[in-house]
């Protein structure tokens, strides 16, 4: 099978670096858990301008590794639906700690306060996101965050929320 | 700056995974953070088999992107060591989840005993995973797990802890 990989160790870090440790699966995980997103031309449309070639082969791997499934559209059998697998949604905890990070050490377009409350109650985004999947709720947890608007060139590096 | 890359977004999961979203880089900090390595013969001999050059750009674009910073031995002023920074060691919340899943939902060598104790006191963990950094203890939270030894082909996929 093409998509095998040999494991580089049985370190449990590196075995998840090998299942979604590249530039694009993560946000395709992200998509599909807070953004309610679920077809191909939602992740396609996402905003980073992953390449149609790339988020093909994404998808398939995040299929073969058991972390995305597929779902024929009940209405239209010729489009597919992505759902993150019990596996995938399981990555909850990790999503949470890596944008909680980032908002606290990086310039990002995260609003604080929204960081600041989800990393006072972890527990209960944890909670919801996983209630969200297990119902099907499509109300998406977390909407893009929009950018600030630039006027030019930076004045200054601005640093995170922390 | 040739290290500098323009951001695909403003999310912060996506900023992230700028910073160390390949497959060596948190593989690096791994062995900074709880292995107690700080030398570049270190990371090189850790098991995953990193080629020198990949191993010496990613310690640089760490540095570069504040997570990692170097100090000159005390006793031998040309040896070189690697150190978390603070924004590095805050990386210990997505360490912890990322083991811990990895060891639930992945066949991994992480004992399973370890791996429930320490999910059931994750607190506890990264205060003293935190401490130690701190404290410039070199005690390693973790030794490299010790694979099973497997004879000849491997019977069938064996599951992980969870």
């Amino acid at each position: 099978m093409v998509l095998k990989m040999r494991r580089r160790s049985g370190c449990p870090v590196s075995i998840s670096l090998e299942r979604f440790g590249d530039r694009w699966s993560l946000l395709i995980i992200r998509d599909l858990m807070v953004r309610g997103y679920t077809t191909f031309k939602q992740f396609k449309e996402s905003g980073e301008g992953i390449a149609t070639n790339v988020l093909t082969a994404r998808l398939k791997r995040l299929v073969a590794e058991g972390l995305v499934e597929t779902e024929r559209d009940a209405r239209d059998g010729r489009r597919l639906h992505y759902r993150l697998t019990e596996k995938g949604i399981a990555l909850a905890p990790v999503m949470l700690e890596l944008l909680l990070w980032a908002s606290r050490y990086e310039e990002t377009a995260a609003p604080c306060e929204l960081m600041e409350q989800m990393a006072a109650h972890r527990e209960h985004v944890l909670v919801e996101v996983t209630r969200r999947w297990k119902e099907r709720d499509p109300e998406p947890f977390l909407r893009p965050f929009k950018e600030k608007v630039k006027s030019g060139r930076r004045e200054k590096k601005r640093s995170g929320c922390g």
